[in-house]
């Protein structure tokens, strides 16, 4: 394996013509598309779009005529097909923290009588901290039961309301098991909370498959929305009506434009929206959700195995000695579209790799993640940033006193 | 009083020179600004800085380098002095709704042993929606206690844990009073909410004069930060640290960057964040809020006064006859920045308007909103308006057909 059969692979790449749809800064390889997802070049026409034409020429008119109300439906609907959902199950509103109190408030409402919620700790945290406020709001003793994969089974009894769990770990990159563990969640009783940040766009989801309860995702990092674009929910059709958010704003009212003094909940989906929608941020997430789509899910899973296997063994055969450990899962069936090493210096190697423009993340206390965007990363890309890492590792270039400078880090 | 009158008011006028700062169709005359603000022309530039430099030079570390991180704050800090709060006392995020959420969450947990909120039924109604919302997720016998002005003294009593009030009328355009409205709300014992949607940027606020408890705002209405721009949230520095609310997302985290298993708010305003936020919305939002300050409320107020009143006293002396009813208040300290006028046939009527290039708005059941947003609007644009409204009247126009279909109104 060398750089020319990369090369060759970069050739044979069905996806390959998508890289030009992106803008990507001149002698950077980005692997923090797990992270933020760079911008598709039409994002940028879209964004005049709606503040020229839409805002400016039709101003409030714009809220009808130019669908502005409807983008969450209507955005909804076109997440659907990339995560087994159908047509009215998802709505892309607010932030996916705000999104994973409302699902989560109606998975307790609709397990009155059980008071457990289980997760593993090492969720990415805004989950548990979502979760932590919703049950101290409530009031009513409801606790958390921490636990990590494997263990996940051995949680779950009568006392369990709602298994939630982040379907890619954000850290480690390993993927759970959608079907089983939703499927031994409902043989408990329970329901099946999935947290899809780290798969929607990137992975195939089957939420209707596995029957799945409730979801929710973000759009900026496999989907390339932009950042912080909304998120989206998912609620099972099967649970239309019964499922019930408590942040009940006029979007998501059965007459938003008829002024009634009291709340009625909207059929459907819309019944889980609140208030208006952030519309520049939402319209421009259309781009990228439309590449996905364009692309197909299967095919970006095929390369994404491609990536992410080459980054590991590259790492492993050429890297060896320095104190790397690859904590993704090995077997590329287990693997989301990202490798995680951890180094005691992970921090300084992070920051010596950004100084030759190879772009990872850092995070505490010693986990590199390199995500691999199947849009516009090349199979040269991973080998150039291999070649970059044992630079880095063998000359002792991540010493520098400066690279142990500590900045906030996201 | 006749045009040239409007002409030379328009020659007198210090605020002129910012009306070739918003981007404006040809041919129309726009009195939705209480709904949704025109454009600066800013804003286009704002929006392309952020796309195409600090997203896409900077992609993930524009979280930190291009300040995205700290927005929410910043622009809060730019609030401020606009609504009479101090630097560190208000932050910009998420919807209006969500923001009452947490704070109306925050005021409950304040007065433990009460059960009353007190609000006006007419209310713009996501807040109602969202405090009815808010009490039936807590189950605890929480219960609204509406009433409407002047009544709002008679419901004070010691069961009442917080009063919420829309400072300025959404559909009257009567201003409270909040001094005196929070004093009461204070003698009884119960905390102060403001809902300052139809106030922020147009009127002198003063939160902290007026010892006013919490708050919350938009951006897109007279800061013209355009369709869905995240909201504001004030809470008075004396209750930070007491004041908590429920959406414990990890932007609210006392250190979010370490990825702790276990939620610890932050220490004062940021504690009232939750999610990313949509980052490309929050950012053009700074934009008008810019050109609010650098024109002064106090300069914008005394040429709102002068356009309220000029509209509702060529209404009178010109409309009379044609039943229609001015509900805004006729004493200018007690008005708002619209003029609400009601009608039978307001629908047909606005329409017909519409269709002449006058663009106002209309509220069920028959409530017709002028607002006058002084950044861009003249004093000859009252008078054509008002001419073409008699020419909608006098001629019957607003009875064609056409004007009576019913569309979706925002």
């Amino acid at each position: 394996m060398n750089r020319a059969d990369c090369e060759r692979m970069d050739r044979d790449d069905p996806l390959a013509g998508f890289r030009d749809e992106f803008v990507l800064p001149a002698d950077m390889i980005y692997f923090a598309g797990n992270s933020l997802g760079p911008p598709p070049r039409a994002a940028h026409d879209r964004a005049l779009e709606v503040l020229d034409r839409e805002w400016g020429e039709g101003l409030v008119s714009s809220w009808n005529a130019a669908g502005w109300f409807d983008l969450p439906v209507n955005l909804g609907n076109r997440i659907a097909p990339l995560v087994g959902a159908a047509a009215g199950e998802v709505v892309v509103t607010d932030s996916t923290g705000i999104d994973l109190y409302k699902v989560v408030h109606a998975a307790l409402a609709m397990r009155p009588d059980r008071r457990v919620i289980v997760m593993e700790g090492s969720n990415f945290p805004t989950d548990n901290y979502m979760i932590q406020g919703l049950i101290a709001a409530l009031g009513r003793g409801h606790t958390i039961r921490f636990l990590e994969y494997p263990d996940l089974d051995r949680a779950l009894d009568g006392s369990v309301a709602a298994v939630c769990v982040n379907h890619v770990h954000y850290r480690t990159g390993r993927i759970h098991d959608m079907a089983a563990v939703t499927r031994r969640a409902h043989e408990a009783g329970a329901l099946a909370v999935w947290d899809l940040c780290h798969s929607a766009g990137v992975l195939p989801v089957d939420l209707e498959a596995a029957l799945a309860d409730f979801a929710v995702g973000c759009t900026y990092k496999y989907l390339n929305g932009g950042p912080g674009s909304p998120a989206f929910l998912f609620v099972a059709r099967r649970h239309h009506g019964e499922a019930r958010q408590p942040l009940t704003g006029w979007w998501g009212h059965a007459r938003p434009f008829a002024f009634d003094r009291d709340y009625r909940p909207a059929a459907g989906i819309r019944q889980m929206l609140s208030g208006t929608q952030p519309i520049l941020s939402l319209a421009v997430a259309a781009v990228g959700i439309e590449m996905v789509a364009r692309a197909g899910v299967d095919r970006i899973r095929s390369k994404s195995v491609q990536l992410t296997t080459l980054f590991s063994e590259l790492v492993s055969i050429r890297c060896g000695g320095y104190g790397l450990r690859v904590i993704s899962p090995a077997d590329a069936a287990q693997r989301g579209s990202q490798i995680a090493i951890e180094h005691a210096n992970g921090y300084e190697i992070i920051q010596a790799l950004a100084s030759r423009g190879v772009v990872g993340d850092f995070r505490s206390p010693e986990c590199m993640r390199f995500g691999l965007s199947p849009l516009f990363l090349r199979h040269v890309d991973v080998w150039d940033a291999v070649d970059r890492l044992l630079e880095v590792l063998s000359t002792d270039a991540w010493r520098d006193p400066r690279y142990a400078v500590r900045k906030t880090v996201t």
